[in-house]
Formats: structure tokens, sequence, C-alpha cells
């Protein structure tokens, strides 16, 4: 099977009453600083605050009888996990998430309250396909990946698709990279639409493995990035997800984590937003210069579950004018 | 003159196009937790990140050309500076602004970066009516006064307009209240759409000088109350806005601020939204029990403006269980 624009729209539909129909927001101070049309697409304000929502409702949506009444085993410490196990609330469907135990307790006790079985292994001394492997043969589970996964790639395309709805035309999309779920998908949904769209991935510096997998057009592993961007640390881009983004995306670019930090400032001082570090790669690569934009530019802010301490971080680490 | 309805509808014409349609957000968490439709009117994506700009637009807008050439004055620390100072900049009026010289560094140099003239003078040996004053004196400036204004009340209540338009009937509307110009317009409007909503204002508990005037029909003063919530520092309610609070509003509730910080927190971490703590304080109500919400319920969140030292001070600030 080959992904196309009609996976993405597939999707929609299924998707319709279920997710949040994001807001897009604006911000003339923004626009007159880069000098273009500037749409947030704003996924942080989805359900379990982040566009991972998507991905799982598609995917566990479509299960068959058998494979639900399995119950569904996925692998994460972040959005996803918190994803599968609000879904699974949803669709009454068992959920267990495996996640290393190095994971932010409130990460964990989240994933716990939407009702999910969280599974811990030391991620020093096991890998986490391992663990993965012997629950998938142990319990017969029904594997939902994170990324790899085309009806996770489907459902993310969405936010793109409502993104085209409310705006029209869009002559650049920015997409935050981790594994590519999101990447591939929304690439897919911009070209369907608009083939002169120039989509543009954007990865932290010190987590360049999908942006030198893209240019060298072999599969390149970052482990354990040390980003303040946590949703972008999978160490490499994935099987369906390297060769889609290889077609479908027109560049890939990085921003250092000082990049990151300050787009998070700018979001949550003139925008009034609350966005994670990896949400906000996108207007990182604007306000750095790293993307040139032009004309109507789409965003995609991927989520808001920042914490405390790393909002404390950001906020109090304003970099001093020499 | 009385003001009315047509005044609030007369301001909304005036706004359109300059002022932000600002979104309405829901969180169904909230909803199932409070056993209400919650509807917040998010007044903390409007322009200068306040709702302060409705007002000071309409009533600048209104000016004579010979007043306009005068230029406006006004006093104040916060969001009303910023907004006369912006709608100075887009009307072509001359502002100056007179600011207490303990007022943050940061509203400050956001007031002058519009293009205001900003007068400071030292609170603790100048009352600032004395300033405003001279300078009316000796310069011949046109006053906007921040909230004991007519164009000023009836554009804060455009939010509200704005809100039933969105969402239709309203069975009641939660509004913070400093000097009462947004309590009294949003009141004005509600009522004039659906007589039987039922308008509360909230008060910081330290800062209760409204709720006393409400329940004494005797006008209270609370002289720098020590409220994290600053847009409530106002020692009293005004000439015209306390007998507009007296004629519309049905009830007048106060909040700890303990409550006022975690609906801080809620908003961020629930609904990834940075609002003030001022902007706060109808959730704060709701959330502490302080008022019971029936029906569809409104909440005006009054605006953004946090510096990240007070936002850290409130992430950091969760309570201990016991």
């Amino acid at each position: 099977m080959t992904m196309t624009y009609q996976h993405i729209e597939a999707a929609r539909q299924r998707l319709k009453g279920q997710a949040h129909v994001t807001p897009v927001m604006t911000s003339r101070t923004l626009n007159q600083l880069v000098g273009a049309d500037i749409f947030f697409k704003c996924e942080n304000y989805q359900r379990v605050g982040a566009f991972k929502f998507r991905g799982a409702f598609n995917a566990m949506s479509k299960l068959t009888d058998e494979q639900k009444a399995k119950g569904v085993l996925t692998l994460s410490s972040g959005n996803h996990a918190q994803a599968v196990a609000l879904v699974g609330r949803l669709l009454d469907i068992r959920t267990t998430v495996i996640m290393p135990d190095n994971a932010p307790a409130t990460k964990r006790s989240a994933t716990e309250a939407y009702g999910a079985r969280v599974i811990d292994y030391d991620p020093d001394t096991t890998s986490r396909e391992a663990v993965v492997d012997r629950f998938d043969r142990e319990g017969n589970y029904t594997l939902v990946h994170p990324f790899d996964h085309e009806d996770i790639i489907a459902g993310q395309g969405t936010a793109t698709l409502e993104l085209a709805e409310s705006i029209g035309h869009l002559d650049m999309l920015l997409v935050p990279c981790g594994g590519g779920g999101l990447l591939s998908g929304s690439a897919i949904a911009a070209k369907g639409l608009y083939p002169n769209c120039r989509v543009i991935g954007i990865e932290p510096e010190v987590a360049d493995d999908a942006t030198r997998s893209f240019h060298t057009k072999i599969l390149q592993t970052v482990p354990n990035p040390p980003t303040i961007a946590d949703g972008t640390r999978t160490p490499s881009l994935g099987n369906l997800t390297f060769p889609l983004i290889l077609k479908y995306v027109d560049d890939m670019r990085t921003v250092t984590e000082e990049a990151i930090m300050e787009a998070v400032r700018f979001l949550f001082y003139r925008m009034k937003m609350v966005v994670e570090p990896s949400g906000a790669l996108g207007l990182a690569a604007l306000l750095s210069g790293s993307v040139k934009p032009v004309g109507k530019v789409g965003i995609i802010i991927s989520g808001g579950n920042i914490d405390g301490p790393t909002m404390t971080l950001i906020l109090n680490s304003e970099p001093v004018d020499h």
C-alpha cells in the first residue's frame, strides 16, 4: 500500500466529532517582524494537549473487533502514551504503555489517569524494542507504533487539512520532526492540496538525524539527543516515515536550543500560548533565520505539554545583551 | 446620559476590523469537574494582550479633531497604558501616560514601544490624581480615564456581545472586577441580550472594595491591596461604574490568592493558555466553589500580560497535599 492524500481525507472523516478542530492563530507583530503571513495551527489545544490524539484515534478506531479485544500495546514516554490511553478509554479498548523508568512522573501519572496500564523498563539495560517484543509475544497485543504506522501518519496529516480549510492556499509549511509521523502526514496533505507548497521539516541541531538522513538518503541515528525538545528525542526516522519524507518533503532545517527557547518565550509573552519546546520548532526556524518565509506560511504547533520546571527554566534563561 | 445596550452595540461597530474577535475556548475536563458548560472569552488574545484595547479604541476614535489634536492623557501602570499608546499610534494621536515610578520596567518599556510618552511620579509622596490635575491644567490634554468613562465602559462590553454571538444564550457570566469598567460594560451587554443571565463580579479577597461597596451600597476603598492580581489593585469603583454595577450586576464574590494561582495553573497546564492573575478570577471562583455554576456559563478572561517571575512563582507554588 502506498500512502496518499486519500488516506488523510479518510482519517479526517473518522476524526469528526472526536478530535478538536484546533484554532489557527496569528500575530501582527510576528508578521511585521518576518515579512510574511504566518498561520499557527495550534495542536497544543488538541485533546491530550498534542496532535498525537489524531493518529491514535484514527489507528485504534480502524482496528477489527478481534484486534480491539486483544488490547493495544505501545511504547512512548510522551504525548502518544496519553493519546493511546485516552482513545482506549473512549473506544473501550484495554491499553498498555511501555515507558522508560526515567520518564517524568507527571507523564506516567497522566497516562495512568486516562486508564492505561504502564509498564516500565530500565533503558540503560534493556532496549525498548526488546521489551515490546517480549510483550507482543507473551500477551499477543495489537501494537500501535507511535509514528511508523500508516494510520498514525494519516491521522497526523489531518491537522494540515484543517489548516488549509481555514486559510486556503499555503506557500510554505513548517513542521517539527521527531520520528517523522507528523512531518510525513503533513507533507502528504499539503502536497495533495497545493503541490507547490514548500514543506520543510525542523529539528533541533543536537538531534539532527532526520536532517542528515534527508540529505544523505541513508538513515542516520542520534541516540538520546540532549535537546530540550523532548518530542524529538526519537533516535531516527522509521521504515515508513523515512521514504515518505524523501518523497514529499522539500527540505529539512535545524535550530539551536537557544532558538527553541526564544520561540517558546515569544509564544508565551506575545501570543499567550503555552507551547512545549518541540512545538516551537517552526517558529524557532523563522526567528533564527534558519528558514526565510515566503507568502502564506503554515506552522504546526505540535503540542503544549510542558512541565513547570521546564517552563521556569525557559522563562528565566533570557539571553543577556552584549 | 444613561448607558444602555445601544452604546455597546455602537462601540461594536467602531471596533470592527480594529479589535480582534477573540476566540472562545472550552475544556471537557473542566465541564465534567464543575458540572456545567463553561465558555471562556479569551481577551488574553486581544491586541496588547487584554480587553483594554476595546475601550481605548472606542473612546479615542470618538474624540473630535480638536480633542485629538490636544493629545490624550491617561493614568495607568498596566494594560490600559499599553492600549492607549497603541490606539494613539493607530489613530495618530499623541499620548501621555502617567505611571507610578515603581511600575514594572517591562510595562513601561512596552508602553513606550507603542509610542507613548511616559511620565512617572512617586506614589509615596504624590497622589496620582494630583499629577493628572497638574498635567490636565498645564497641557490642556484630553483625559481618557481607564474605567470611569462611558466610552471605555461601552468598549469593554463588546467582548460579551461577541461571546453571545458565538455561543448564544448565557445563564451566567463571571467577570473580574478592578475599577469596574469591564464588569459594568459586560453586565449591560449581558442583561441587554439575556435579562435572566446572572452576572457576577469576582474580586480578590484582599481587594474586596467592590464586593463590600455592592453589599453596603456605600463606596468602599482598599488602598494598595496586596493581591497578585495586579489588574484589580484599583482602590475603588468609580463614580460611573459604581451605580452601573448596583443596577446591572446580580452579585459579587471574592476568591483567595491561592485560588487565583490554582486557576492560573489550570489554564496553563490544562488549557495551554497564558493568563494573568486578574484574568483567572472567574475560573478561580468556580474551582474554589465560591460560585456554583448553572447551565451555560461565560467567563471573561481579561488578559494575559504576566511577567516571567510572576508565572514562575505561580508554577512553583503548587500546594502540598496534607
